[in-house]
């Protein structure tokens, strides 16, 4: 675990590799093509005239606008320094003894449960299921459990979780008294949101943790600001008191207000991305590599020539010597080999990344 | 434990009171009066314009910096979002079972403790004897104990521990494996850090953790960025498991990369304190209180006339109609009735809060 495990680290690249910032393009990590808003960048800027003051420890002034936005109590919300933060204060908070977790999905999940001494368990998504989650999963919630993760649409998938099936599994785990966390970083990302969201069975379910984070739609990893939505103030509570209590900066939490304004510019990244994402994938497809229908703002593949090793370990060196980071998903719990991610981002720099990928296919099957 | 506990809160004040930030002067959180340094400013400015990328997890290039100026090699080095972080984290990271702290000392120590529910003994200091860690504190480490929390200069009494007698206790903690932190945040703002610092003393303790931050010294409390030292890689490792990869804002790691340019002004501020420090306090002598000898950028003084509630209780009341925020120091475990802290701050806004204390005292007079 000491090794970093997941996109976006341009910082490993750019050290080995003696490049800078601005000579990466990073299709490693999902994160609006379209930047931060100029708003919202503005928002941040000028809230560092007063950040040699603490932060507002409660988020109040966020609260506010998010409970608004979201149509819950002020009482439902918790705030974190960006989602990971979350994900470790709910397990440090409710010390589960025993979870489940899909394989593969978001790693950070086993991680924030391992730190608590947790035993976990995995459940496999298979290839030939198009790594969807299936009704088989409610038979699981009759172990004793007390903690499931769940990503939605799931990370490095994409696949959403039949809306049916997803409450279903909600019942089932307040009927059993296990805590129920549903990730819904990228759910902005998804055709309907409000279908596929869980967020209104907040209201009948005391076993339920909807997770939701700015980084992504908004652009702001840098800046780190995550939220989590609960009934249960005790449980909120308890996370509160599992951490710092200045965990958001002032900063994040002046950007984070200030991106509740930015529905066009969400709607325009949506846009962007479910015609961008179609295109990408039939290129994809057109150089040979299986590529998962996606729901979310990235897309799963996996390359042809798996009995080739060298083919497959160089994929993501040879991409790197055209300036491009993507994402090698060897390290998933649960994954096959050569699987890979990218984010879906602007026209141009998708059309970019593609004809890297084609020079890199035309370069091998010389030396075949 | 769910009430927030800490100085700086203008938030709760600016909700009830219906003020502006602008409105309040803060004397209750102990920040450089200077503010945040112009460069340190444009640092962080600048650095949003690529916060739609993920900060670097392991904070490099800080730490690269930061191990030059610290002299001392960067495996020592551990980052976190405020030095408020890093106490959650060794906590959760080591999990001791019984652990020391004085009392009163900055409470995070405690609430981290009991967050992994841990006992939490208390040596109490005494006001016969202005707060000072003595000898006696020596015969405690005799006990079976697993963590030791003290801070130096400590919070809320500005008293350094004499540095042959925290030598003594570091070694005494060596010899009996009991993990040493020690809290050196207000550490720039005394006369000799070189002289009361323990970090020479990482080289040979391997039960020694020195904690540091960049939130009150370069005015950043608003960005969070904090630090530790360790010359034990193992416990380093648990502590970045302990909690999420991304906790160190890209942000405040470029600020911080810049603040460490910032000598100058750092030597502005302490000129400054040393000076408005003796002054303010022989001005609230002058009114009567009980003011500390302090070492660090605050003072903690107790009002005279105890045997009078309403005098006590509505003091901070009192100050905040004339816009003054002080820190009530009454929920310090182990700290008497009627003591208060104030953070020293330039020169005018010393004498605005002076001048706020005759007007008060002056109507009490009148009352009685």
């Amino acid at each position: 675990m000491t090794e970093f495990q997941h996109g976006g680290d341009l910082y490993t690249i750019m050290e080995k590799g003696g490049r800078t910032e601005g000579e990466l393009l990073d299709f490693s990590a999902n994160i609006n093509p379209l930047g931060m808003p100029e708003r919202v960048r503005a928002a941040a800027a000028s809230a560092l005239a007063f950040c040699d003051h603490y932060p507002d420890p409660k988020c109040r002034a966020l609260a506010r606008a998010l409970a608004e936005k979201e149509r819950i109590p002020q009482e439902y919300l918790v705030f974190g320094n960006g989602a990971a933060d979350l994900i470790f204060r709910i397990a440090a908070a409710l010390r589960p003894r025993k979870a489940l977790v899909t394989a593969p999905t978001f790693s950070e999940y086993e991680n924030a449960l391992k730190s608590v001494q947790c035993q976990v368990l995995h459940y496999a998504l298979e290839k030939e299921k198009d790594f969807q989650l299936d009704e088989a999963f409610l038979a699981c919630l009759d172990e004793p459990l007390d903690m499931v993760f769940l990503c939605n649409p799931n990370n490095p998938t994409g696949q959403l979780i039949p809306p049916d099936l997803l409450e279903r599994i909600a019942e089932k785990c307040e009927e059993k008294e296990i805590f129920l966390v549903v990730d819904e970083c990228f759910i902005d990302f998804v055709k309907e949101p409000q279908v596929c969201t869980v967020k209104d069975l907040l209201f009948q379910c005391r076993y339920l943790f909807v997770l939701r984070a700015f980084t992504k739609n908004y652009g702001m990893a840098g800046l780190r600001l995550g939220y989590g939505m609960c009934a249960r103030p005790d449980v909120l509570r308890l996370m509160r008191e599992a951490g710092p209590p200045w965990n958001v900066s002032l900063v994040a939490q002046k950007a984070g207000i200030q991106a509740l304004q930015e529905d066009d510019y969400l709607q325009k990244a949506r846009d962007l991305i479910f015609v961008q994402r179609e295109k990408l994938r039939q290129q994809l497809i057109g150089l040979g590599y299986w590529v998962l229908e996606a729901a979310a703002n990235y897309l799963l593949f996996q390359l042809r020539q798996l009995e080739d090793p060298a083919y497959i370990d160089e994929f993501t060196s040879d991409l790197l010597e055209d300036g491009i980071l993507i994402r090698d998903c060897s390290n998933y719990e649960g994954i096959g080999r050569g699987y890979f991610r990218i984010a879906v981002r602007t026209e141009e720099e998708n059309q970019r990344l593609v004809e890297a990928l084609i020079r890199r296919e035309r370069r091998w099957q010389k030396q075949l």
